[in-house]
Parts: structure tokens; sequence; C-alpha cells
């Protein structure tokens, strides 16, 4: 772990107190450590310890000065029952510590940290929430696809697969959607990508419309593989199964191909690199 | 301005360059310092020229070490064209200068940073997208409202206002979206929120339906109101016409009266604190 000392604010930064008792529900941004706030990097360097999601990337565990305690499995494993870890926020919480719930993305866009902030209320438990980018935002800015576009696309609409803290829409709110939203991003979109393509195109919406796969986003592990909604189901068949997938669908798609030769993504490194395969433990 | 050495990224973190003749469209988040990401905070260390909109917060311009152009003004009152501004980004890149195009929010959010990165794709010219905390959705985060939960909003849906960099849906893709997405998210709602409302309920919302309006989102300046979709048009009237303001619609918004008063909210401040009237020339 690194020392306490190694990972500070700019000292012209002020923040707000984490105090002892309370509990910060943070999002930690899509991978890159260098898409991580202000406040998370704090959290990260006072918090006596921190529970965190399997999809939080090594990288930013690193910069963790507390106990660290993995409570998500990645997808089609095992997950601590949501019900405990709002508990273990409790009881770590009212033994005093500084307690850091750090998630993936965004914490309130399936992150269930709605749920968890509704535990703390109702136990009487003071928390915050800090907001991060949101997976789904940060994969389309890295692999090259702005979401909205002035002439191209107006709305842009973020919605669950398997596994992504929430149940995929159901057959006429997906329909509806079809319609009316320009650009949808799927969360965990992996196993159910080829059904609700077929969906969507049930519902009206072109074979031919381009979608893009990213996976591990905006880390140097990105990948990111293109198709067609008619080819889709095919394209997700070939990613691993525990890789955490978005799925961007909708004529943006196609903007990648101007972008990609002039777009730098390299991240943000940590010096020392991080000793990936010692951490979560 | 600060000097530069007041605001440095911690030493164990190593940014990718910001090399000069570079754009970098970077996303400062809804307003809150503590929400700027890494590479924000470095982007805004190294820039020699910053071109920002009117809607990036005080306090964070405050962090900029190079010369502070403005080409974006409030709702309403008139705004650089958006050909002049890439052609600016442009400009000044072949000047063999580090150009920060700073965008409140995300850049690909309703920011037309697509726009430029066309633009400066087409022109040659190397640039780095850094995704930021979208306004809606740490708006959203700061007044207490989960945009997903499991059991009461699966999908959120982003739409434009007038001036958010986009054009609001018609008709039909407007009745699709409030019959298809659970939780809607407005940006730049103020003048249009009560026709809108009017829309929603003619088809099948519940004119009952909570709704909030965020303004100045995040920052000590926020205030949140809280309406239904049938009164939303009269409580938009009394928000200032200067105001940017983020209006979140759904079931979801019920939740803020259960966590309020349990929730933290301070943001980061500057120390000694930014002088706020002396910014933006």
């Amino acid at each position: 772990m690194a020392a306490v000392s190694a990972v500070a604010l700019p000292p012209r930064l002020a923040p707000p107190p984490f105090d002892p008792g309370s509990v910060w529900l943070v999002g930690a941004g899509p991978g890159d450590p260098g898409l991580l706030t202000l406040h998370a990097l704090h959290a990260l360097t006072v918090a006596d310890v921190v529970l965190h999601d399997a999809l939080v990337a090594p990288e930013i565990l690193a910069l963790a000065n507390g106990r660290l305690i993995d409570v998500g499995k990645r997808a089609g494993k095992h997950r601590s029952p949501q019900l405990r870890i709002n508990q273990r926020l409790i009881t770590l919480a009212r033994q005093n510590l500084r307690v850091l719930r750090l998630k993936g993305g965004d914490p309130l866009v399936f992150g269930r940290g709605g749920e968890e902030a509704l535990a703390l209320a109702a136990a009487g438990i003071r928390f915050r929430i800090v907001p991060g980018v949101s997976a789904g935002i940060g994969a389309a800015a890295t692999a090259g696809i702005p979401l909205t576009h002035r002439t191209l696309a107006q709305s842009v609409v973020f919605i669950p697969g398997l596994g992504a803290g929430g149940t995929p829409p159901d057959d006429a709110a997906l329909a509806a959607l079809a319609r009316g939203a320009d650009v949808l991003v799927v969360y965990m979109a992996r196993a159910q990508a080829g059904r609700l393509a077929e969906r969507l195109i049930a519902a009206g919406r072109s074979p031919e419309q381009p979608v893009a796969f990213a996976t591990d986003t905006t880390t140097p592990r990105q990948q990111v593989r293109t198709a067609t909604l008619a080819t889709a189901g095919e394209t997700a068949a070939a990613i691993p199964a525990d890789a955490p997938t978005l799925l961007v669908i909708g004529p943006v798609v196609a903007l990648r191909d101007l972008l990609g030769a002039w777009q730098l993504i390299e991240p943000m490194r940590l010096t020392p690199p991080a000793r990936v395969a010692g951490l979560g433990t």
C-alpha cells in the first residue's frame, strides 16, 4: 500500500471533512485513475476501510491507504447480497471508522448506491454521495463516440443488462425506447446483446444501425468491437464472459471512424506501477 | 492566477503528456471543484490557453494557469458560433500551444464536443477527450435523487432543453420516451419545462409524478425546487432566466425526502478563496 503522504491533494484545495462514523458512497469512474474525481482521491487517501466492487480497476485500488474489502464479483459469479453490504456499511460506521464505499462508474447509475444511501439514512448515519464518470459516458468518449451530436443524436438512454444492478426493460418499454431514444447505452450488455438487438430490430430499428462493444473501458486493456444490430449477438459471443461490457447503439457510433486516428487515449499511470495481482484482499 | 506550483498532481500519478499543438476537450463536471477529474486538474495546470464555456464554475477557472478565453454566454444570451470556436481551437493548436477546451459537465453529452473533435480530426490535430461528471448525474446525486433504483427506475434518458447544444425531441419521440423511460433528465430545462411537462402528461405520464429542478448544481449556490409534472411550469417560472437548470422527472425524485437529512453535500473549497468576480476575462 502507498504511504499516506504519497497521495495527497494539491495544497490549494480544501476538501470537506471525512468524519469518522460517516460513509462516502463514491463513484470511481470507468477505470483510468485519471478519471477519478478529486473527492474520490481524497476519500481513498483518508478512508479507514474501502468496500469496493470487483469492477473498480486495480490501478485505483492501489491508491487506497485503508483496508480493502472486496464485496463484489464479476458478472455471472457470486456477489455479496445487497442487504449484507448495507449492514456491513452500518456496522463499520458504528465502529467510528471512515467508511468508503467505492463503485465503478457512478454510484447512482445502476450502482445500487441509492439502496445503500436509503439504508444509511434509515440507520441515522451521515453519508456523502460523490458522483463519478459513469462507465457508459467514459467508454463512449474513449472509443471516439460522441453520445450526442447536434444533427445525429439528441437523446441518449441508459439501460441495464443482466447483473448491472437493475432489470432489463420489458418488451413494451424497450419498443418505446427503440422509437424515442436516438442512442442507447447498455450496461453489462454481453450476455443479452443478441436478444436485445433482435427486440430493437423488431421495434423498427434498422438492422444496419452501427453498435460498439467496449470492454475494460479507459484502461490499457480496453477493447472496442464494432458491429451492426444484425451482427451484435455474434460479436458479443466472442467477448470473454467475465469482461464488463458496455454497448452503445446508434448512428453516432459511425463517427468513431472519423475520430480514431487523431484521438489520444493513454490513461494516467502510477509510479511505481501498482502491483495489480496483489490487490483486492 | 494561481502559481503553477500551487496546483499539482500527487507525485505517484503520472499523467499522459499534454503536448504543445494538441487540444484536450475536457469535461469540468457540474461545478464543485471536487468533481474535477485528475486529468482535468492536470490539464488546467499545464494548458497554455483555456477556452471555456460560461457554465464552468469560477472556482474551477481559478485553478487555471494559462490564459482564459470565455467562448460562451449563459442561456438566452449571445454565444460564439460553433464554427468560430472550432476554428479558434485549430488556430491556437497550430501556434503550438497546449489548448484546453473546458466544458461544463461532460464534453460529449450536449456539450457539442463531438463537433469540435470532428473539426480537429479533419484539420489533422491530435486531441484527447476527457469525460467528466455529467451535470445531470451530479445534480441528481447532490439533490439526493438516485437516477436508477432496482425497484423504481431501470432506465434513464438524457434530453436537451433549449440552448443545451441540441434540439429538444419532437412530439413523437417525446411520447415514446414518456412511455419507455422511467426517469427523464432534461438539460437547460427552465424555458420549456411547462410545455414539456404538458406533453409528457398528454403521452400518459401521471400529472402527480414528482419532478425536481436543480440550479447551479453541486456549488454552494445550488438550489433544488421540487414540484409535480402538473406544477412544473409554474415552478420553472420562478427560476432566474440565467440559471443553468437541470430537471429530473420520475418516481425516484420522491426518495430525496428520505435521504436529505443525512446527506452531506459541502463542496471542495479553494484556499485562498477564488476571486470569483475577477474571472472570465
